[in-house]
Formats: structure tokens, C-alpha cells, sequence
């Protein structure tokens, strides 16, 4: 029990079911004195939000954030930041026919069996609107260290893959399409496959690629709590994620170590940066980057059998509105997930 | 700081350098009342080692555990269980080669970039030889969770890759042959390839897949602790793990959602596993099973520039004992971090 | 930084300050299917909250929780519970004049040193508004062990000290007086101090002594997070405590151990009680007792010299709501934490 | 479970039973490159171990301590130091009378009860033989704040108190006498009041006080984790302690606002320090001080009642050495704990 903290010194607790009363989380551990841009949250907060296109689900969530505290005359007071996001849209009545139902490859059935009942309103805590509390802590965290970039975006959506190497792309044009791929042409491929099954009423995961630049050397706290490690945590604690790679990844270990070893430049930089940026768990300041992957979203508008309480098996087509891929919409979660990784090494190691 | 711990209320705390006196570590909250067999805590440590086959590493540790806490008449009292590992192996001549040098892909430079200096002797704490202690806490909580099976094996040695999939696999057989891989042919063209590697004096990579059967349902702490998260985290922290996925993994990036539901038996179970035995952070009933990517060794025995702490590029040829294929020696190390993980969920979720 | 976190498996975060737009909080780990009685939390607040009596603050706050997530159909989901208490009472103009100054023994000071600026307005975050939270954390953790009694009581007002020992008590008649004293006497010379103390614009400290009945044998976490320790610091944690104390406390220390052992009934009860219920930091199933003690409001209605922002020594009086002895009010909160404490243990210590 | 740590980024983790092999540490988080002074820890060791006194116990202990890691070339490497203390008074035959008989006000009924069954011999992990490791992560501490002054000295034995304020003391006398009382006319008469209790087989309990100087301001995270609750909580987890009071403690709770509030002088100290150093849970500066009040040691050579796990009384008296007042050899361990304590703060606070 208590799962639903991350972090050390710069550490969010969120609360809120899909279609509770509101959504929130608290912040505890941001310095003060940091001028909050309020557009910039909620910028991050419509990059993730449903109904952005008509490749993503149509389901409106407003999704403004309050603060409640820990902030005085715009800036932060180093006290936790409190918040909450209204939920708008909480038509209990959409959602009866998964009352006694455990709809395939959601977590209908285990909190039934976990916690004895459930909120089974649009999942409850298990939906992914939880990550919208996430975001608002990434964007504070992305304020607290605006040195650093992290750019993340598509790089696959099924069997579609972009396989340009990431010193290649423009990640000013991730924004520029739905799909959130800054190649173009992949990014309109994509789109036309995503819209192909959006006809059939069904769904697609797909890969988010991350980059972090100009994160300083040292970050990260062997051996346990390295500083990839930190990273696959928080990536596989968003809903949906199945894998976590970073540097050379799962290709790496195909390779030879003379092939793989990242050769020295005399200031410490290195020739190659199969390491990811990352080298004993500890940044080494070379560029960070991992790839994320998503299974495709597990309602469909097809009908497939599910299963009641009493132990029946019936056959259930998915109600509500479609999200035929929801990866366009996880990159500003792994972005926010990223930014609060790092938001915490950087207080804990920037010490004594 | 402080990242030498894992866990809540099974809790391992390890220390110790590659030359040091001794390693060794602390394991809090196992409960009362166990009666060790030592020799299977043996068993594991050998499977470890090095210098167990003509394909590993020949320098020798005895790697004997001394018990030095919380047991009393065989049994363990509840209280810590401190134990060490005395290191017999401690020339420190062996690494004055690198006392100023950095050598490529290893930790070097950003221990010293990031405390000031190092114990340069072998790696020092950056040294795969802290897995050690692992093992042992491992081997403990494999013995308070009697009724869970765990099974790890090696599932890919550089190209070569056991294509199949675990359920026709005969895990009694991972011991038979010095690869770790059930697959007897798979096997004997991973130990040519490791050969042949090992007369190049190069290093290769691969990946461990491990399987853990009779989870109760309930294991998981959503949302940031869910159970795949802290398998996520365990084993990306074991020394030169470059990914982890789990369930379809990667591959469910590129699938559709009406392939990769996994439909209900009427008992609960489901009739495919694309899950993973894991929905929403939280364990379902079914075998868990997740894939681990290793990267080469960094050490080789060619000739590779190096990095002085003086900013001079000078070549550098490894010395000491040859690691070809860490990765059979990771098969018991993916296991013990996967049975810590899972004592730990097991004391936190049975309560109240 | 991120100190606003308390308990492990039962564990609460707070945010808020006093003049900011709410207060709330975030349990997380309350177990599923507790049936809430709202009204019972209700009371607690009321308990706390300003304006009671003619003895306390008459500043009004109606405190009215609002939960916003955790709770499905009236029972607990096992989902963390976020609640927020809003703040009704924002007059920002009442607190201009320490916008610039620090007030004697307030945290004014140390916050400025600490962040930079601070929200001023009543006290901000330092301000013991903050524990209306936690009285809300209290009362559902009460909720969760229904069996265990807890009762706190005004035990000393300045000098006025209740002798009798807490077995001669009724606590039934805690809640019969304004002053929280369960022996009327006592409480109505308590009575008359405070009001002669509101005369003089003055304010006076005080003792809360806790009672805790029914707690199992086993509670407590040797060697560093005995149950007392726990205790001691859940109550040093309250704004204005300055010592804790249990069983034979300061007392104990001038006693020989001839004396002071308490000797065992065949049934593992003791003779007498003065280890306070606990043995190594274990609970004995004794009942475990111990006294908070209070410092009196630093706000007084009487003219003190204050420092200002720059350096300057000037007379201030105390403005606002006058709150001469607050420990009447203190009552709910000492409760409050001592639930919150064995809540943690309760789920940490039923386990395996 | 898992109650053996204290701290976040300073962490020790304790393990080790009286009479078992060793006892020992891990001490994880101190910074790199502090020279370590060994005799420094030895001196520290020589305070709190038995046999030093005529007024203490004659028991043995030569406490020398095995830096295992973290330690290269004689400074601290940042990586965990590990250490053991090994025990050379194994003679479990001693403790045979204990073995089914549970001692009145010592812990062996509770530890029967929590884990099933227990380490006997001289109490086990229940023995304050335990914080002879904390002495040396307390020492580690001191040397990593070498601007910091803790002193602690006794300040009462029994009924004899030193009422002296600590201001008028001179802390270099501390260790000129057995009791540790920096004033000499109480030495005296605590000494011989020691003596005549020793001769009784009698024990005696007592108060230490401590005194923090050169604590910068802003050290404490509200609102939790305040400075003083830490310190409460820290001392609270010292064997046989029973209370914790800082700057005016429990006899603050009898005065007025008006006496009790500690005016300013324009540099922001304070003209009195009621406070002790602390304001709402944070360092301002001022001198830190508290009292932590110890009960008399359990053991006496006198007969009592004791029970034994069939349910009978039976008289016993104490075997082995006599210990007539342990507070004397408390003083080190109050110093180690509230130096662990700051050392912790202080990289926590140092952040950003």
C-alpha cells in the first residue's frame, strides 16, 4: 500500500479516479522563489488531453489546473504545491455495463480481487487521466531546471517505425502533426495507419523516443538507485508502458564490446554515445536517451469476450469514446515523468 | 546519496569495492522464523562466481558468506541479517593502469567526476562484484517465498537468439550447460559463439529472460510502485543491463488491441499472457515473465584509447582475467533481484 | 525539502496555508472497505477548529472536508484519499503588518532565512491551521482500528496541574468542559486561568496527556523506529510541543530500577505500568500512556518588540483573533497523530 | 519490519545482536573525500563501552571497529562504509537462566511475542550493545561537520540534578570525571551517589543534556520532519529513553506568552532562547539544546519476580556485570545521534 508517491526530496503524491470529484497531487520539496509560468503547465497539460485531434479520443477534459498552496505572488514558496483538476465529465451512467464486467487486459479484475470492490467508473484510479496530475508536476520540475531539454516523441506507431538516428531530427517540428513525430513524412504515415484503425474500431501501441540535453555530469546514486534505473521506473509506472530501453538498448546487447565501448575525446565527452549519457548508473554529460513502449490501448470498439463476477464469459463491445493510439499523447507524460527524475537527482546530488 | 538500498519492508543494503576488504550488506525485515539452508545461499553464490566454466571469467572468489547477525539456532530471529563476503583477492598492483586512466564504457571518469577520486582497484564499487550480496538477499527471500518458482535462463548470446517461447521449455535443464540456456542446440551454439568471441579477446552482450510462476493475485502498488515498475528498477540497476520489458514487451508496440487482449477463462485466469501476468501494476495469477538486455563488457583484451585524468587519449589494452560473456553469470543475479522485489510486495500487500 | 509526508504504508501528506485557498491532504494506504462515518471526522474538526468556546480563538473557521477521491459508494477504495478543506477566511489586509517584520518565537524569521520570501498571511505554511489535516487523517485512521481507544486530555494549564492518575479518570467527561480536563474541578480553575490570561492579553502553555487502550502486542519497529520514537516525533511534529514524554517519562529518570521494573502477571500483563505499554520500543499490550507538552501562543495582545526585514527593532502588537491557551484544542490533534501512528504500524507489523 | 535505519541522505542501518559474531553498519551518503580520524572514533568508542569506570559495568568490550568499504587511502570515498565490531564475549552459558524466562521491564517478553522466539544471550538485538554502532556512524558525522559543537554531558542521576544552565558551564570538564558531569561539586555527589546504589545491586536513571553551537539557520523540513522532532525521534530510539524535551520543554508549558517569546536583536539573534534553537521546526541559528531522561538500567542484582514462557513467576536475580547507571556512557550516544541527525539535514538543506 502508499504506491502512489515518487521521489526523495523533489517527490509528487497524486490522488483521483477517473471520474471522481477531481483529480490532484501535491508537490513537496520545490525550491522556492521559482516564477511560475502558468501558460507553460498548461501548454504541457493540452498535449495531453483528449479531443486535441481526430486521431486521439474525443472525450473533452478541460483539464484546468488549481493551485491550493505553495505559491505567493506567482512564485513558489518551497512549501508542498497543492492542486487539483475538476473532473467535468463524471456521467457515472456511461460506465454500468463494466460494473460486474472485467474487460480484457484492463485492471478491472485485479483491484476486484486486490481491494474487494471497485470504482468502476471509466476505470477509476486505474484510467491513465491520473497521468494528467504527473504532467502538471513535470512542467513545475521543467521550470525548476530550464538548462536541461528534454524532447520526446514518436518514433513508432505499430509496425511503423522511424529510424532516423535522433541527432537527425528537427524535434522543433514534433508539434508541427498528431502524431507528435517530428519527421514528416514517417509522421504522415503514421497518421494514415492510425486512422485506418480508427475505422476498424481498433487500436495501436507504439515507441516514444526521449532526448535529454545538457544534464550536467554526476546525477544518479549507485547502486541501486541509478539514475536509468529511476528513469525505467517512472517510464513503466505510466499506464500502457511494457518496455524501457536506454543508449544501445536490447540492440546492444547484440553487439560485441569493441564495437559497443564509447571511445574518449580529451574533455571527458566521448566519440560515440551507446552508453545513453548514462555510465555506472551516474550521468557522464553526453546526451540521455531511451525509447518507451506502449501496448495498444485495451478498449476497443469491437466486441471481445469479458467476464463478469459470477464467472460468466460475454461478449462486450468497448462504449465511450475511441482512442485508436494513445502514444501521441503519452510524450508529454514521459517528457513530465523525465523532468521529475531529474528535478530530484539534481536536489539530491547538488549536496554538501 | 544513499542509494545502496532497495526495498520497504524487506530491505537490502549492500557495501563494498572489487578489492576492498570485504563486501557484504544488511537485510532488514526478513521475517522470524525461517530455517536457512545454508547450502542452497552457496549454491546460488556459485552460480555467480567466476571461474565456473571455460567460458567466464577465470579469477577466482571463494565468495564465502559469513552470517554475522539475526540468526539464532539456524533460524532467522526477525532482527538484521548482516553478513559479509571477505575478499581473498586483493593485489592491488593489477590496476595501476588505470589509477589515471578512464578506460572506455566503464565508470571511471564519472566517479571521479563525481566524488573527487576513486578506489580505482578493479571498478572499485562500480565493480560487478557487488552482485554478490545481492545474490545472498536473494537467495533468502527465495527461501521465505517457498511457493513461488522463479527461473531465469539465457535467451540470446550477441546474434543468436532462443527463439522459443518459455512454456516449451524445460527449465530443469538451465543448469546443464555453462550458457544457462534450456535449449540444448541454442546452447551449444551460444558457448561456440562465446569461444570464438573469447579467442578474439572480445566481449559480447545478451539477453536473460526470467520467468516467476504461483504469484498470488495482488502483488503491485499502484500508481508509482507498480510490480513491473520495481522489476523495471531492480533489474536495470544489476550491472550493464541496457533494457527491460515485460509481457509482449516491444514487440506490443507494433501490435493491435484485438491481438493483444488477453480474453478471460471463467476462473480469472486468461486464455493468452501478452499481459505478462501484470495488469495495471498489479499481478493477475498468470506467469509473470519479463526479458533482460545486457550489454558486452567494457573490459576487452584489444587495445582501446583511453582517457588520463590529465586529458591525454593514450591506448590501453585490458588486463586481469577475461570476461567474455558476462551474461550466464547475470542468470542468478536476474533472480535474486526478482525474488527481493517480490518478498518485499509480499510483506507489504498481506496486511491488515 | 519534502518533509510534508508522514508513515509508510499508512501515510499522509498535508499542503496548505493558513490564508492560501485551501488546505487538504492525501492518505495513502487506507485499506479498502471501510464504511466512513463523515459525521465522526465532522466532529473531530469541530473539536479543533477555532471559535468553540470563550476560551479559544473566536476566529471562524468552518472547516467542512471535502473528499475528493478514495471513496466509492461511501466506503474506502483502497485508493489514496485526497481531500481539501477550504479556506473561507482570506483577508489578506489583516496581515500587512508582519509582511515586513518577524514576530518574537514565530517561524516568520527562520522562513525567510530558509526560502527567500514567505507567504505571511497568518503564519503561511507555519501556521497550526495546518493540523486541520491531520485531524482528518486521524479520524479515518480511528475509523481503521476501531477496537484501540485513544484519548487524549488537558492534563496542566501554565501552572495548574491534574495529579490524579489517568486510571481514576473518566474520560467520558473529556469533552464536558470547554478545557478538555475529564476532572471538573481541575477544569474549572484550568477555566478560570485562561480566561484571567485572555484579560491580560496574555496566552499560556499546557500538557496533553494520551491514553491508548486495546493496542496488540507486537507493535513497533526496533532498532530505530520503536513505537515511541515514532510517537515522540508524530508529536513533536505539532506546532508549539516542545517535550514528549511516556510511561514514567522525565519522572523515571530519578528512580531506582528497583522500583521502576514492573513486574509480570502470569498472563504477560505487568503488575504496574510504568514502562507506558512499551518494552524495547514494542508494544507490551499494556496501555501505552505519554504527555505532550505545549509552549504558549507566541501572538499575544500585548506590545513586543518585533525585528524587521531590515534590521530593525520595533514595537508590535498582536493583531487578529487572540487564541489564549490552545491546548484544549490541542486535544483532537495529539489523537489525530497517535492514530496516524498505529495505523502505520498496524498494516507494517500484520504481516507474512 | 525493516526498522533498522535512520536517515535520508546521511543513512545508517545498524545490525547485530549482543552476544552474536559482530555487530555492525552501513553508513551510506557520507560525502567523499573527508580524512577520516580513526582515533577520533576510537575515542568516541572508549566513552560508551562498559569496563571504563568504577561506576559502570565491568563487562568488556573491546569495540575495536573493521572499516570494511568506503574507506581508500584514508578518506571516504562516498561509496557506503561498511564496518564490523566483533564480539569477543561469545559465553552464550552465561544467559542459559534467561532462556525460557522473560526479565521484568527488558524486552525478552516482547521480542517472545512480535518474532516467535529470540537471541537470548545478553538480551540480543534488544541490548544497547546495539549503539555502539551508532557511535561510530555518529562519529563519522561529527567529522563531517567539523564546525558543528555537540556536547552532551550528565545533567542529572536520580534525584541529585545540575541545575546550572548550560551557558555557565564549562564543557572541557565533561570528561574529566566518571560521570560526566562538567560540574565538579555534582560530579561528586552523583558519583557517590552512584556507588551507594551500586552497592544496593541497585540502578539509577538520569538525564543527559546536550547542547548544539554553530548551526547555521534553516536546518529542518516542516512539517513533519522538524529539526527537534528528528532529534526527538533520534533520542527516543536510544535504549532506556522515556522523554525528549528542547529549550524550555515541559516547564515552558507553565509560563505566559509574554515571558516565554524570545525577543530579537537586530541581527536576528535572539535576546533569550526559550526556543533552543529552533522555530517552527527549523534552525535559527541559536545554540540547540535538549534533555533526553533515561530510566534506570532493568538488570539489578537484586531478586524479583520474573515469568517464564509456561506462565510461571519465579524469582530471579540479575547475573553478569553490574551496570549501576548507564548515563554516564549514554552521553556519547546522544552526541552520535544528534550528530547523525544534522549531518543529514544538512545535505538535505545544502540542495539547489
Amino acid at each position: 500500500m502508499a504506491g502512489n508517491s515518487y521521489g526523495t526530496l523533489y517527490k509528487i503524491t497524486t490522488f483521483g479516479e477517473s471520474h471522481g470529484e477531481a483529480l490532484g497531487g501535491i508537490i513537496d520539496g520545490c525550491p522556492s522563489g521559482i516564477q511560475l509560468d502558468l501558460e507553460a503547465i498548461e501548454f504541457e497539460m493540452s498535449r495531453r488531453k483528449p479531443g486535441q485531434s481526430a486521431i486521439v479520443t474525443q472525450r473533452k477534459e478541460p483539464d484546468a489546473v488549481q493551485f491550493l498552496s505553495g505559491l505567493f505572488e506567482g512564485k513558489t514558496t518551497g512549501t508542498p504545491i497543492g492542486f487539483i483538476i475538476p473532473n467535468t465529465n463524471q456521467k457515472s451512467d456511461d460506465y454500468s455495463h463494466i460494473k460486474d464486467n472485467y474487460r480484457p487486459s484492463h485492471a478491472d479484475y485485479v483491484y476486484d480481487q486486490k481491494y474487494g470492490f471497485r470504482d468502476y467508473r471509466g476505470g477509476g484510479r486505474s484510467s491513465a487521466r491520473e497521468t494528467a496530475s504527473r504532467v502538471v508536476a513535470g512542467a513545475i520540475a521543467k521550470q525548476m531546471l530550464p538548462e536541461i531539454k528534454i524532447n520526446a516523441y514518436v518514433s513508432s506507431v505499430g509496425p511503423i517505425h522511424l529510424e532516423t538516428p535522433y541527432q537527425d531530427l528537427d524535434f522543433s517540428k514534433i508539434e508541427s502533426n498528431p502524431v507528435r513525430c517530428p519527421d514528416e513524412k514517417s509522421a504522415a504515415i503514421m497518421e494514415e495507419y492510425i486512422r485506418d484503425i480508427r475505422k476498424q474500431g481498433d487500436t495501436v501501441g507504439g515507441v516514444v523516443s526521449c532526448v535529454i540535453q545538457n544534464v550536467p555530469v554526476g546525477l544518479g546514486e549507485p547502486v541501486f538507485d541509478k539514475l536509468h534505473a529511476e528513469l525505467g521506473k517512472a517510464m513503466l509506472s505510466i499506464n500502457a508502458v511494457k518496455g524501457f530501453e536506454y543508449g544501445s538498448g536490447f540492440s546492444g546487447s547484440e553487439m560485441k564490446g569493441s564495437e559497443h565501448n564509447d571511445l574518449y575525446n580529451p574533455d571527458g565527452t566521448t566519440k560515440t554515445n551507446l552508453s545513453g549519457g548514462i555510465q555506472g548508473g551516474i550521468s557522464n554529460g553526453m546526451d540521455i536517451y531511451f525509447r518507451v513502449a506502449f501496448k495498444p490501448v485495451a478498449t476497443i470498439m469491437q466486441t471481445q469476450d469479458s467476464l463478469d463476477n459470477k464467472g460468466n464469459i460475454a461478449p462486450m463491445t468497448g462504449k465511450g469514446r475511441h482512442d485508436p493510439c494513445v502514444v501521441p499523447r503519452a510524450v508529454p507524460i514521459v517528457e513530465a515523468m523525465a523532468a521529475i527524475v531529474l528535478a530530484d537527482f539534481y536536489l539530491i546530488n547538488k549536496t554538501y
